[in-house]
C-alpha cells in the first residue's frame, strides 16, 4: 500500500468518524429543553449551545476557511462568538459571559452545524487531503469528543444546581456484584519509560517516550468509593486542617464545603444528584466530584498519598495493559459511574483520577506554531494531572498516556482517585 | 347604589382587567424565542420567564393561598423560586442567580400561569370579595403591569447586549412633524399641594395630599432630545469632571461610559439599538437610557438643573392637567419613544424623567403590616424619583402623582429628563 | 469704620485663629505614637499624618502658591500626595492607598507644617489681603477644623480596631446627674424659614434662607441613649427585617452587625471602646457610632421616625436658639459624649444627629468656579444629612443651619439621633 | 567526644548564632523610620515590625512556653497577633490586615524582643537542651534568617512603591569587570541523585536523597541580565501572547505589566528602584523582580526553556560544587545584585532562580506532627520552585538542595533565572 492509498483509507475512516462524532453530540443533547442550552451557572461551565457551535467553529476555521478557497462563513459574527481561547484567531466573546447570550438560538446553531457538516462532507468528497490536513481533521474530531465529555459535565451542573433536580437520563444499571476488595499493585524501584510512542492519534502533551526513575511503590487496584469517602466526611475530615494543603483548607472554609459536590444530606441521610436525578447515595460506586484538595486530604487522613502521574502510568501499563471488557465509557451510554465488578484492576473509565503531579511539559515538548499550538501548551501552570478516563469519555480516547488536567479546586467534572504508598 | 353593588361592579371590572393584563403579558413575550426567556445579563435584569412566574406567584400567594381554603400550590418549590424580595414570605432564590435556572422551562411556567388563572377565575366567579381582598387583587394587577414594563426593559437589554442585535419588533412610525421648539412653563413661588388624593388606585408611596413651598421656577415643556444630548457628548461632556457629581464621574470612569446606553459609534456615525434593531440615531426623539448622573451632568453643562419631583408635579398639574391624545404609552403598542409633535407640553409617556429628589417618605407615610408593606417602603434610601411614565407604561398607570424610583447609576430603563431653572 | 479697617481687623482675627487652629491640630496628635500616624484601617479613615499634611497643602495651594509670587513649594511631590479630591488641582495619590505610604514621615510633615506656617505668617504680616483672599483664608481655617474632627474619628478607629484597645486620653468626667426625662418639643404646621442668612462664615451648602412648609410635628428634646438602644439590641432588633430599609438589612447581614460600632459583649456584659479605652457601657450617654440604617430601624421599632433636616432646624431655632452653657464641644477637650444634664434641650454637641433628609442642594445653590467649587457640591447624592455637632466639633462650627452629610452605612464618626412624630 | 559533649558544643554554637541572628535582624532595620515599620502595601508584604515580633513569637511559643515551666508570656494578646499561619497554634490576626495595626508600636516590640532574648539566654544558660529541643532551636534560627530575607524584600517594596523613592542604604559597589560571556554547562543523560543527605541543618522539604532520571541538557553558567531582558521588553515581548502561559498573559493584561517590577521608563530612558534609591538601569546586573511567567516567556521568546529544579541541582553539583569566593550574600551586607565577574559559574547568591518545577513533595516526604509540620508541607500546591539564593540570603542557608517556592505571579522578591536546553 503506497502512502496515497493509506492516506485515502485514513480519510475515509476519519470521514466515517466525523459522521458518528457529529451525531453523538446531538444525541447527548436530546434530553434537553431549549432553555437548558443557554445557561452558565459558573464560569467553568459553558452553555450546551456554545459547545454545539464551538465544535463546529473548529472545523469551519481550521479546515474550511483555510483550505476551501471559495468558502463563505455561515455568519461573520460567529468566529467572534465561538472562538474559545485561541488568541491567534482574534478577539472573542468573554468566556465568563457565555451565558448571557440568548442568540443565536438553538435552531440557528443547528443550522450552523448542518451548513458546516455539508461543507465538510463536500470538501472531503472532492478533495484528497494531505497529511497536515488529515492531522488537523483528526484533531477536530478529538476536540469535539473532548467537548462531548465537557457537555456531560456541564449539563449535569446546569441541572444539578437547580432546586428542582431535573432528570437528564435514567441509566438502567445492570445487576452487578460490586467487588470492593482492594488489592495493592506493586511496582519495583527502577527506570521506566513513560509517554506516548506510536503512530496513532495522541495529543502533543503526552508525546515523547522518555525515562523516569521511580522509587518502589504500590497503588490500589480500584478507585476509592463513596462509602470510604463518607467515613472521612463523618470523621470531620473537612474540619481538620492537619489533613489539608493550606490553599485547600482556605477553599473549604470560603466555599463552606462539607462533602463532595452534588452530595446532599437530608434528615440525616445522604443523597446525591446523578444524571438520573436525586438518588440515595450509592456507597459502592467510586466517589466522584471531588477536588484535588479533597482527594489529597483523604489520602493524608489515611496516612497515604496520591500516586504521581508516572506511577499511575507505569502501574497501569504493568497491571492492566489492555482495557478490560467491563470498562465503563461513553460508548456504553451508561451515564454513571460503576463499582468495580470483576477481578480486573479498575484503571480506565468511570472517573478521572487525580494524581499528585503538576501539569508540566515533557522533555522535548514543543508546541506547534499558530493557533493549534495553543491547544495544550499554554495551560501548563497551576493545574494538576488526571489520568484514566471517565464514563463520559469515548473508548478511543482512553490510553495509559493520556494526560488530562484541571485546577486543583475544580470538581464539577467526573473526578475520583486511588491511593498510593511507598514500599 | 349600595356598597355591595359597588363592590360587585368593582369585582367585575377588576376581573375584566385581570383577563386583559394576563393576556398582555403573553403578548409582550410573543416575539421571543425560548432561549430569550432564560438569560440575565446583569443583576438588574430578570429573565422574562421569571417575570412570567413571579407575577403569577403574586396572585397565588396573596390571594389563592390566603383566601381559598382548599387551594393546592401548583408546585411546592415555586414560592422559593419566584418570591422576589418579600422577606415575610420566606426564603427565596438569590436575585443575582435568576439567570442560571433553566428549569422550570417556559412551557411549565405557562402551565403555572394557566393553573393560577383558572383558579383565580374560579375563585372570582364563586366568591364575593371583600374590600381588602379587592384591594389586594387590584395591587396584583398593578404589580403585573409594572412587571410588563420591566419586561420590556429587560427584553431590550437581553437583545441589546448581544453582538447580533436581534430585532424584537419593528414599530411603524407615523409620519410626524417633530415640534422641537422649547417653551418654558412658569410656576410662581408659593405653597402648593402635592400627593395623591382621591379614591382610585394608587400606591402607598404617593399617598397623602400635603403642602410644599416652592420658589418661583420654570421647566421645559418637553424632554431633552438625542440631538441636544449629542452636543454634550461631542463637547466632551463625559470627560469634564466639573459637570459631574463625584460618584457620577467615578462611575463614568470605572464603567468607561462615553454616551447613553445603547448608543454605538461606528466610523464617525452614531447609531443606537432600539427594539426594532440597530438604527441610525434619531436626533428628534427624547434621549433615553441615561442615568441620573448623566441627566444631572447635562443640566450643569447647560447651567441649569433638574426639577424636583414637586416642581415636576405642580408644573404638570398646572400646565398639562389632562393627558393629551398624542401621549405615547404601552396601550399603543408603539414600543419606542416619540418626538413631541403637537403643541401640547410633553409630560406623560415616552420616557420617565429623572428629578433631583431623593426617594423619601411623604408625611404620614405608613407602610402596611406584612409582606405587602415591603412593596415600596423599604426602598426609600439611595434612590432618585422619576416622574411621568414611558412608552412601556400603561395609560392607567399614568398620573401626575406617580412616583417611580431607581438608583442614580441605572439606565437600562426608559429614562429621560427635562431642564428647570429658578425665575 | 471703613471697609479697609474692617478688612484689617478681620485679617488680624483670622491670623489669630490661624495660630490657634494650627496649634490645636498638633495638640490632638499629642497622645499618638509615630506608628499611629500611618495606618488606614478602612478607606474612610485617613492616616493622621495625611490630615496634618493635607490641611497644610490647602493653605499652600490656595493661598501661598496662588498669591505669593516667589513662593517655592516645600516639595514638588507633596501636591500629588496630599490633594484629597480636588480634580481641578490635578492628579493625586489614590485615597484608598493612603495607608501604604510610610514617607514622608511625621517629622518631615511637621517640617512641612512649619514651613507653610512661617510662609503664611510672613505673607499675612506683609500683605493686606483683599476680601476674596480673606474668604479663602477663612475657608482654610474651617477646613482644618473639619479635619480636626475627622482626625478624632480616625484616631478612635485606628485604636479601636486594635485588639489591644489602646487609650487615647482619659476624660475626667464631671460629677453629673443625668436628666433622662424626655420632653417633646412641638412645632405647628406652617411655612418656616430655613438656611443660613447672615454675614458670618458658613458653607455654600447651607446658604440661602428659604421657605419650607412643615406639617405639625414634635421631636424629642434629647438624644436617644445607650440604654434605650440596648433595648432594641436585646429585642433582636437587628434580626427583624421589618424594621429595616432593605439596603440597611442587607448591610446588617453582610457585615454581620449586631450592635453599634465599638460595642463589645463579653460574657453577657456590654462594654464599648472609648477614647479612654475599653469601658463598661454607660447607659445614660447618647448612643453613638450608629449608621443611618440603625437609627432608622430603631425609630421604626419604636413606631416613630427620624426628623427631617428642616424639622430639626426649625425645632432647634424655636426651642434652643442659644447654645446652652453645658453644651459639649471640642473646646472643652472632653473627648467623649455626655448625657443631657440640665433642663435645656440637647441640640448642640455630643453627637451628630441623623435626619431623614437626603443631602441635596438648596434652591439657588450655586457652586463657585474652580477647585473650591468641589468643596461641597459634588457630594450631593446618596448621602444623608446630619445636624447638630459632636463633642469633637469646635463651638464656632456649631449653628442651627450647618449641614453635615455622610453615606447611610457609615458609623465611625460620632453619630446619634432623636425621634420625631407628627402631631 | 560523647554525645552529650557534642550536644553541649552544638548548644553553645547555636547560642552564639542566636546572638548574631537576633542582632542582624535589628541591623537590617537600622535605616528605617518608625513609620516604615507599620505599612503593608500588598498582602504578600508584612510590616517590618510584624517580622520583628513574629520571629520572637517563634522562640516564645515553640521553646519558652513549651519547655520553661514557669515562663510567663510577655503579653497574652501577642500570640494572637503574631502567629503567622500555624493553625495548630490557634486563632490569629488576619494576614491581609497586618498593616492596620499601629500597636504594639516598635518600642514595645523591641521590649518584647529583649524579654524573649533574655528568657532564651537564661534558659540556654541553665538547661542542657535535648536533641529535639536543639532541633527546634535551630529551626527557630533558620526561621528568623528566612524572615531577614523577607524583611529586605518587604522593606524594598515599602520604599519602592512610594513616589518619593526613599533610600534604604547605598551600596558601595566594588570596581568590577563584568563577565557577560555565557558558557553552557552540559549534563549527560542518566540517573542522578538529588535531595539533601547529610547531618547539617536542612528543611524537611529537601530531605531524602533519591534518584531522578534526566535527559541530556545544558544550562547557562550565569543569570540572564537586565540588558538581555531589556531586549525582550523592547521587542514587545509582553504584548505577544505566543510567548506566554495563558494565566501569565492574563496577569500581564490585568495588571498592565510592561517590564520587571521596579523598572521605570522616563523620557525614553530606563531606571529602576534599588535599595539605594532610583538609579539608571544597570544592564550588566542579573535581571530581578520578575515573575515565573516573565522568566518563562523570555525563555520561550529565546526558543529555550527554564531548567527543572533537578537539572539545576545536578548542574550545580557538577559544575560548581563549592561556593566561590565572590558569591554575593547577605553576609557581605552588599544589598544589591552583582554581575558575574570572575570565570566561575554563578550559582549561589545574587538572585533566586525560577525553575520549571512545581513545588511538590519528595518521595518519602513526611511532615512532622503538630505546628512545625505546617512549616513547609501545606504549601505544596500551585507554587514553583526557586533555587540558588539571593544577595539577601545568608551564606549558611545556601546549598544546592535548598528549595525555595513562590506563586508564579509574585515578583517582589529577588528573582532571576538562567536558560536551559536539551542537548
Amino acid at each position: 500500500m503506497d502512502i496515497s492509498t493509506a492516506q485515502v483509507g485514513r480519510q475515509q475512516e476519519l470521514t466515517n468518524r466525523f459522521n458518528e462524532v457529529r451525531q453523538l453530540t446531538l444525541e447527548i443533547c436530546e434530553p434537553l429543553q431549549p432553555e437548558d442550552f443557554v445557561v452558565q451557572p459558573v464560569v467553568d461551565v459553558s452553555p450546551p449551545k456554545w459547545h454545539l457551535a464551538h465544535t463546529t467553529w473548529f472545523f469551519e476555521i481550521f479546515i474550511l476557511k483555510k483550505y476551501v478557497s471559495d468558502y463563505r462563513l455561515f455568519d461573520d459574527d460567529y468566529p467572534f462568538l465561538f472562538n474559545s481561547y485561541y488568541e491567534n484567531e482574534g478577539d472573542r466573546w468573554i468566556r465568563s459571559e457565555r451565558g448571557v447570550l440568548s442568540r443565536p438560538w438553538v435552531k440557528e446553531i443547528m443550522a450552523y452545524r448542518s451548513y458546516v457538516d455539508d461543507s465538510m462532507l463536500q470538501f472531503l468528497k472532492t478533495t484528497e487531503l494531505n497529511e497536515e490536513q488529515l492531522n488537523v481533521f483528526e484533531i477536530g474530531l478529538n476536540h469535539e469528543q473532548q467537548h462531548q465529555e465537557l457537555m456531560v459535565y456541564d449539563i449535569k451542573h446546569i441541572l444539578g444546581i437547580n432546586p428542582l433536580f431535573p432528570t437528564y437520563k435514567r441509566s438502567n444499571l445492570p445487576d452487578y456484584q460490586p467487588n470492593l476488595k482492594t488489592n495493592w499493585l506493586r511496582v519495583d524501584e527502577g527506570v521506566y519509560e513513560v509517554g506516548y510512542e506510536g503512530k496513532d492519534f495522541h495529543f502533543d502533551n503526552e508525546e515523547g517516550k522518555h525515562k523516569v526513575y521511580l522509587p518502589g511503590f504500590q497503588v490500589q487496584d480500584r478507585l476509592v468509593t463513596n462509602g470510604e469517602f463518607l467515613e472521612f466526611v463523618e470523621d470531620s475530615g473537612y474540619g481538620n486542617f492537619n489533613h489539608w494543603l493550606m490553599e485547600g483548607h482556605e477553599w473549604v472554609k470560603k466555599e463552606n464545603i462539607r462533602a463532595p459536590f452534588y452530595w446532599i444530606k437530608e434528615e440525616g441521610e445522604w443523597f446525591y444528584f446523578t444524571l438520573g436525578g436525586k438518588e440515595k447515595l450509592n456507597l459502592d460506586e467510586p466517589v466522584t466530584h471531588i477536588s484535588f484538595y479533597e482527594a489529597d486530604a483523604f489520602a493524608k487522613w489515611k496516612g497515604m498519598r496520591l500516586p504521581t502521574e508516572f506511577e499511575w502510568e507505569v502501574a497501569c501499563k504493568l497491571h492492566s495493559p489492555e482495557i478490560p471488557a467491563e470498562a465503563n465509557f461513553m460508548d456504553s451510554r451508561n451515564f454513571r459511574t460503576m463499582p468495580r465488578v470483576g477481578a480486573n484492576p479498575q484503571f480506565y473509565g468511570d472517573a478521572w483520577e487525580w494524581t499528585n503531579s503538576a501539569y508540566l511539559p515533557y522533555p522535548h515538548y514543543q508546541k506547534v506554531d499558530g493557533a493549534l499550538g495553543e491547544y495544550n501548551g499554554k495551560f501548563m501552570i497551576n493545574q494538576m494531572v488526571l489520568r484514566g478516563g471517565s464514563f463520559a469519555t469515548m473508548a478511543n480516547h482512553i490510553r495509559p498516556t493520556y494526560r488530562n488536567f484541571f485546577h486543583p479546586h475544580l470538581r464539577w467534572h467526573f473526578t475520583g482517585f486511588r491511593l498510593a504508598e511507598f514500599t
